[in-house]
Formats: structure tokens, C-alpha cells, sequence
């Protein structure tokens, strides 16, 4: 039934490459951008996303020197976390996330908000240089942003991609709207398996 | 800057299913199904997304009574298994990865497949009425459908929602030709959240 697909992993994602850049138009991306656009439009199945990617200017050349310079990446979903391929990470940087520590749903109740929002008050302390990469919870998202505001360290990039119905376009182009470097999924589309792929091609060029 | 976005989960989760119900033509699906593609939606962030989707008749029945009998879920990526909320599960289920078992690589080889086929062979003695949940390698999906073609032991539900452009389409169809109990999403759409969307919308009902 089954005898004739391809069981190749390298051969399987160069010609899913190879479909994605024949199909979508990546045009207005930088050669790097786009490196990346490619790894985000095969973990989506759905090259008309590429629309919505927003690079900032000099967001890939900063978030390549930070994770070789070794930052951490901090993530707001687990999902996001083991998304995340370590073999391709150019200093064995930390993965975080924060959504399950125990402190997590006392902060959320002291501060009235989401435990993905509240998870990041236990990042302060690696917020500076740090690569973020949101792919789920636009509260995360705007409780970065609301730290930032307050004072807390910055980021060297942040990957902003919430996914969904409520909150997820506004708060990217909340975050489109800063001088962060940043990479946003405008609107709905976003999500877990983007925003790690993102991370994977940032972590390493190539397959 | 962002001090007017909504902060309570729920709230956040019932306004969002409330968007898709208004905007998702959910028609052709039974109230059952139509509380799992709503799910499944929610994770992708795109309504257009359910034209795709496929439940076979029985398919909900079948998942939910295999999960309230402490079925294992079985699933091909790591993404996938951290997706699924524990404590949804109606009978303290495991869920299983074996992509990263020490013995995976080394079964890839002999066999000339992918590892996400490969760590297949590690379900046998689990699969037999088991949710199989694979969202991320149409490799896993072949793979699965080989094993039982040779009489390995029958799953109570496939999830079959490999994302991308290189044998995602091909997979599921081929799982929606059997007599499976199965919900896939039809051409190159899918993906890890998806996939662990409809595993918790199965596993119990309601937010």
C-alpha cells in the first residue's frame, strides 16, 4: 500500500525545501530572512503564510550572534522547548521555559494574569541578551513588552508568533511596533512548531 | 501600551471558541466532532483549515472510550507529547514518545527509514488499543500503516496529521482509505499543535 514514499530524512526535507521556494514568494525577504521564512512556511504546510512574516531590519544578524555568543532561549510554551532541535545549537545554549515552575501559578494569581504571562517574571534574571521565542500565549507577549517598558532587560531578539483568536495580532503588532529586533507572524497564523523552526534556522544555516 | 488585553484564561479560551464557531463552517460535523475541530482550529489559527478536516464515523466514540480505559497515547514527536495536557486525561493515560529511545537510531538504519518510522517498532506491545497521535512525520504514518499490514495489533483511534510537502498529503490519505477509526486533515496542513488540540478536545470535553 505504503512501498513508495520517500524514507530519506535529508532527501525529504531538501525537496520539502526546494517545493516551499518554488511555490512562495520571498521576494521582499533578505537571502537570511528568507532561510528562515523556508524552515517557518514547512512547519505550517501552507506557503501563502509567508505574507505575514515581518523581519526588522538586522533582526537575524542579532539573534545569530547571540546564540553563538551563547544566549539562552527563552520560551513561553513547552511545546515551543522541545520544538527546539539541541543538536543545532551553536554554544549548547539553555532552552527555558518557566510555564511549569512552581512558582509560576502564585505569581499568576498575584498578578492577575495568564501563568504564560506570569512564567516570565522568572525570566529577569536571563532577559539580557536573551533570544525570546513566543509561539503560543499572546499574554506572554504583552507581559514582555510590559516588563520592557518597566525597566527589565532587553532581549537581543525576539521571536514573537502567538497563535490564534484573541489577543495574537494585537500583540504582535504591539511588538512590530517597538525597536526590538523582532520576528512577527502578523494576525492569526503563528504557533508552537513556527516559532521553533525559526529558532532551529537561526540556530544553524542549512539542514 | 498594553494594558487594555485580556488576562483570564478562560475568558480568553471562550471568546476565542466563540470567533470560531461564528466564523468555521462546522456544518458537515456531528456536535462531537465539531467540539474537536474547534480545537483544532484554535491551534492553527486559521477557520478555512476545517474544509480539510476528516473524522471517521465512529472515530470520536472510539478515541474518547479508548482514553477513559487508560489507552496509551502514542505519538511521533516530542512536540506532540508535550502538547497534550495531562491533566485532561480522563485515567492518568501515558503518553509515549520513543523518537529519542536509545535504540531508535540504530532500528532507522537497519531498516533504511526515517527515526520517526523507526521508533514505530518501539510501540508494538503498546499498540494494541491504543490513540496513536502522529502530527509530525508522514514517515511515522507509512510506517504505521506497513506494520499493520503485516498484523500488528490494531489501535482503538489513529490521529493521522503529519504537517508539509513531501508525503503529509500522500499519508493521510492513505489512513483514510482504511477501515481505521481516524481524523486526519486532508493535504499539507497538520501539525504537532493540531495534532495535541485533538488529543485534549478527546480526552475530556468542554475547557
Amino acid at each position: 500500500m505504503s512501498g513508495e514514499y520517500l524514507r530519506d530524512g535529508t532527501a525529504i526535507y531538501e525537496r520539502s525545501f526546494a517545493i516551499i521556494r518554488a511555490e512562495a514568494d520571498l521576494a521582499r525577504f533578505s537571502p537570511e530572512e528568507a532561510d528562515v521564512a523556508v524552515r517557518m512556511i514547512h512547519a505550517c504546510g501552507l506557503v501563502e503564510a509567508a505574507a505575514a512574516f515581518r523581519f526588522s531590519p538586522g533582526f537575524v544578524a542579532a539573534a545569530r550572534a547571540a546564540l553563538a555568543a551563547g544566549a539562552p532561549i527563552l520560551c513561553d510554551a513547552e511545546m515551543v522547548a522541545h520544538g527546539v532541535t539541541r543538536a543545532r545549537l551553536p554554544a549548547g545554549n539553555e532552552v527555558i521555559c518557566t510555564l511549569r515552575d512552581p512558582r509560576t501559578p502564585g505569581l499568576a494569581a498575584e498578578l492577575g494574569t495568564t501563568r504564560s504571562a506570569a512564567a516570565l517574571e522568572l525570566w529577569r534574571d536571563r532577559l539580557g541578551g536573551s533570544v525570546v521565542a513566543v509561539g503560543n500565549a499572546p499574554t506572554s507577549l504583552f507581559h514582555l513588552m510590559d516588563m520592557l517598558g518597566a525597566g527589565a532587560p532587553r532581549p537581543a531578539a525576539v521571536i514573537g508568533m502567538p497563535v490564534g483568536f484573541v489577543g495574537a495580532a494585537e500583540s504582535k503588532d504591539a511588538l512590530a511596533a517597538t525597536d526590538l529586533p523582532h520576528a512577527v507572524v502578523l494576525g492569526r497564523l503563528g504557533g508552537s512548531a513556527m516559532t521553533a523552526a525559526a529558532v532551529n534556522a537561526l540556530a544553524r544555516a542549512g539542514i
